[in-house]
């Protein structure tokens, strides 16, 4: 983004030269200029004073102010640059990256002492049984009522399996059972969209059987143009029907389930060729960010997390808050980190990989000027999935947008917490809360600020205080669940 | 300023009804577009997948970033505030408003023990006097050496009866002679503009009856058309001489002096009336803002330089770096308020009451790219001072560019010691070293960063950091000189 140089540079008033000839020609202008204040002139200089408003009057009409955004910029390097610097002084370095290497190193080389790698490795049985009975629906030798059974215990299933093994392990680091959770969510939804455009290939292959005859008999009788477009539907009906069972392939259902998308199509748009300077530039961006993400994390977020349980537990609101904004601001650059190396950098990667042409992962969810439209542009992949497959088929089915969007909100709900509260070994509800918050809050910025820079400021403003507000909540519960009341002075209740 | 709303606002995919006519039209639209993957469309649905980059990517050509501007102003008010909100925690409120009304009220209500007023109301002799002088010169009985010799010896003695009285006297508060001096130093200021103007317009006068004569008998010889420029230039003098002694008059003096300006004119545009809503705008801006000023000072300024005694005496690198960042936020943000309470809201008050119709008293300094473009942007009358009375009498007398660049800079850097070292009775020339420091500085801008994003944020840097490491410096030297070394066992040796 390079900095235009729109502004009103005036010509600094010295005469670089003092030379009589110089004035003699910026009298000749003045001469010709309409200045009615220039009647009174010395002999050595232009007139000084005329009638001018100053610029931050809003009658200057004056609207660059460009230079504030880089001074906003900068002041925000500089005050959290310092509190980063009081951190290392009163907690010196924490970050330790050999450790990181060793969770790797220390186990066993059997994969059974890597839990979520094998459980990750598992699936592939669920994958190939459901290409399976994709080819025995296809062939009509079982119908849609046990497709509709089959998928729902297929997924409820996927998902139990993941939970009753991490229930029943121990281990340290709850970070590799939200990774393995996460690729099972992942694969539950892809299962989720497979058998649903498939289920749609095979309606549109029967009801081109039915309609044909239908077609050419109202063909005799009218000409309404209503029919020919009946016409173009059937066409893009017979164009699935005919690609139909051949998608039905390894290779096609495994280039979907690694592809950076949740909705299955029959053919994907492609790229001609892997470009290689893209590959090492997203490769060298996900190694540098997630190492520096691990180490604020280390270094930032602990150490605050761990401060805040005890005025958490007392209920020192003005200290509660001062933690709050504390971990707010680290919080939310890890956030923005995440969000450009997980939808930035790390599916580009495997799209470029995969030559998958559709790299909208996110759309300008920074400029959202309501809640609606963050949902709708941060998580591109899942925003398809749920218009495509929850909320269209909602409204196809005569449920009112409302409960569409309510139902959209409660399956984004119920996965949030999924994938917190079964890694932590507690069910807390504070991420269903959260996502459920956003209904009313959608509301607000819709329907009473109505977008604008407000709007923009309250979506933010959602993120900035409603993350660090769940990372407390569950560390504070966990903390307590793991090491007891903090203070032994003041027990608090636990909900 | 209003957020502009030019982003690209794509459609949400879902249609809004399912029934089979919106799909129709859809389709009609669909059949139209030249899209080539939707070869392969679903019954139910539109293609979901197309070629695409990512936004992040150079390649997609996207610009629009304005909500991290929004962001980052957030993130701003929000790690600020809780470093505000520390502060109060730590300290309480240390802001006393009664204390500071109560400076006004404890004194005698004798003018003498006011003497910082008392001395600004004598400063009327010396006006008279000016005025005096300017009707004798006038009348020509006494020449232009006798205006050199008084002119000088004027404002000597005039900037030199301060320092003799503040040196003299002992107070505590030190403000009262910083406004009290800063009253003298623009007085000072201005009799130099009265007089130099007055001299042009002598000399005008002088000019017109030598050259009567001369152009007649030039016209007679050519019609050369740089003879008729000359006639123009004489006919601007003219325009001066012919106001010539009229202006010599109390009203006209006193209005300069009141004025919002440094540089005198003959006649200053005025404007129609006194807008009462504008008036009452600027008073209250004044006197919120300057209470502000004052809690912000005493809260959050006054415990952070006291705190930085003890690391700064003894040398500890990076506790001196953290407390300078802890210094240049408030420092800024003061300096920022202060800008605009004096330079918008104060001299527009002025202007506004004596309908002055100029109110240019700063440009865009914020956009500043270079050094030397801010110091011709943020103080306009000062600015157009240095020009008119220092920089072009000198260029007109073939001094070089650099040396009379060089004066006005030393001029400035003497006037801010004046200002600072006199209240606190403690001559250190950190100010000075901090305006000549601009002269390096100014050529990196100007000649090797060449302006730009980069110039901008240097001009920034150089008021964020530069003014609190001299307030250090000062409020360290000060602190020892009336409190002694702040830790015993390191004592550190002050130049």
């Amino acid at each position: 983004m390079r900095h235009q140089t729109g502004r009103r540079r005036r010509q600094p008033s010295e005469s670089s030269n003092g030379s009589l000839a110089s004035r003699r020609s910026s009298f000749a202008q003045n001469g010709n200029s309409s200045r009615k204040s220039s009647e009174l002139r010395g002999p050595c200089e232009k007139v000084v004073h005329t009638a001018q408003d100053s610029l931050f009057s809003t009658s200057s009409g004056w609207t660059n102010f460009r230079g504030f955004f880089n001074l906003s910029i900068l002041l925000l390097v500089l005050s959290n640059g310092r509190v980063a610097l009081e951190n290392v002084i009163k907690y010196g370095i924490l970050i330790t990256p050999l450790q990181w290497m060793s969770t790797f190193v220390e186990h066993n080389y059997s994969i059974w002492s890597w839990p979520n790698l094998a459980l990750i490795l598992c699936s592939n049985i669920q994958i190939v049984l459901v290409l399976g009975v994709e080819k025995v629906l296809e062939r009509g030798w079982l119908g849609n009522a046990f497709a509709a059974v089959f998928y729902t215990v297929l997924v409820i299933v996927h998902l139990t399996i993941p939970v009753v093994v991490t229930l029943t392990h121990t281990w340290k680091n709850p970070l590799w059972s939200v990774g393995m959770m996460g690729v099972y969510v992942i694969e539950a939804l892809k299962f989720i969209s497979y058998g649903h455009v498939n289920y749609w290939a095979r309606d549109a292959r029967r009801k081109i059987t039915e309609l044909k005859t239908q077609v050419t008999d109202l063909a005799k009788k009218t000409c309404d143009p209503k029919q020919f477009w009946d016409l173009k539907d059937e066409l893009s009906m017979h164009q699935m029907a005919a690609a139909y069972p051949s998608n039905l392939s390894f290779s096609n259902i495994y280039y979907f389930m690694a592809a950076p998308t949740l909705c299955y199509e029959f053919k994907f748009p492609r790229t001609l060729r892997i470009r290689k300077h893209f590959l090492i530039k997203r490769t060298v961006e996900l190694i540098f960010l997630s190492f520096l993400i691990a180490a604020l994390v280390q270094q930032w977020v602990v150490p605050t997390v761990r401060n805040s349980m005890k005025p958490l537990s007392e209920m020192e609101y003005s200290r509660c808050l001062e933690r709050l904004l504390k971990l707010a601001i680290p919080n939310h650059l890890i956030w923005l980190l995440f969000f450009y190396t997980f939808f930035h950098s790390f599916l580009n990667l495997v799209a470029e990989l995969l030559r998958f042409a559709d790299r909208e992962f996110y759309r300008d969810f920074w400029n959202s000027e309501t809640i609606s439209y963050f949902w709708k542009s941060w998580n591109i992949p899942v925003h398809r999935f749920a218009v495509r497959h929850i909320y269209s088929p909602m409204m196809r089915n005569n449920f009112t947008k409302m409960s569409a969007f309510f139902v959209v909100f409660f399956v984004s709900a119920f996965f949030h917490e999924y994938l917190v509260s079964v890694p932590l070994k507690m069910f807390r509800l504070w991420s269903y809360y959260g996502m459920m918050g956003q209904i009313p809050l959608s509301y607000i910025t819709d329907k009473i600020v109505r977008g604008g820079r407000t709007g923009n400021i309250i979506v933010w403003l959602s993120l900035i205080v409603g993350q660090p507000l769940a990372i407390l909540m569950y560390g504070h519960d966990w903390y307590i669940l793991n090491f007891g009341v903090p203070s032994a002075t003041n027990q608090t209740v636990i909900i």
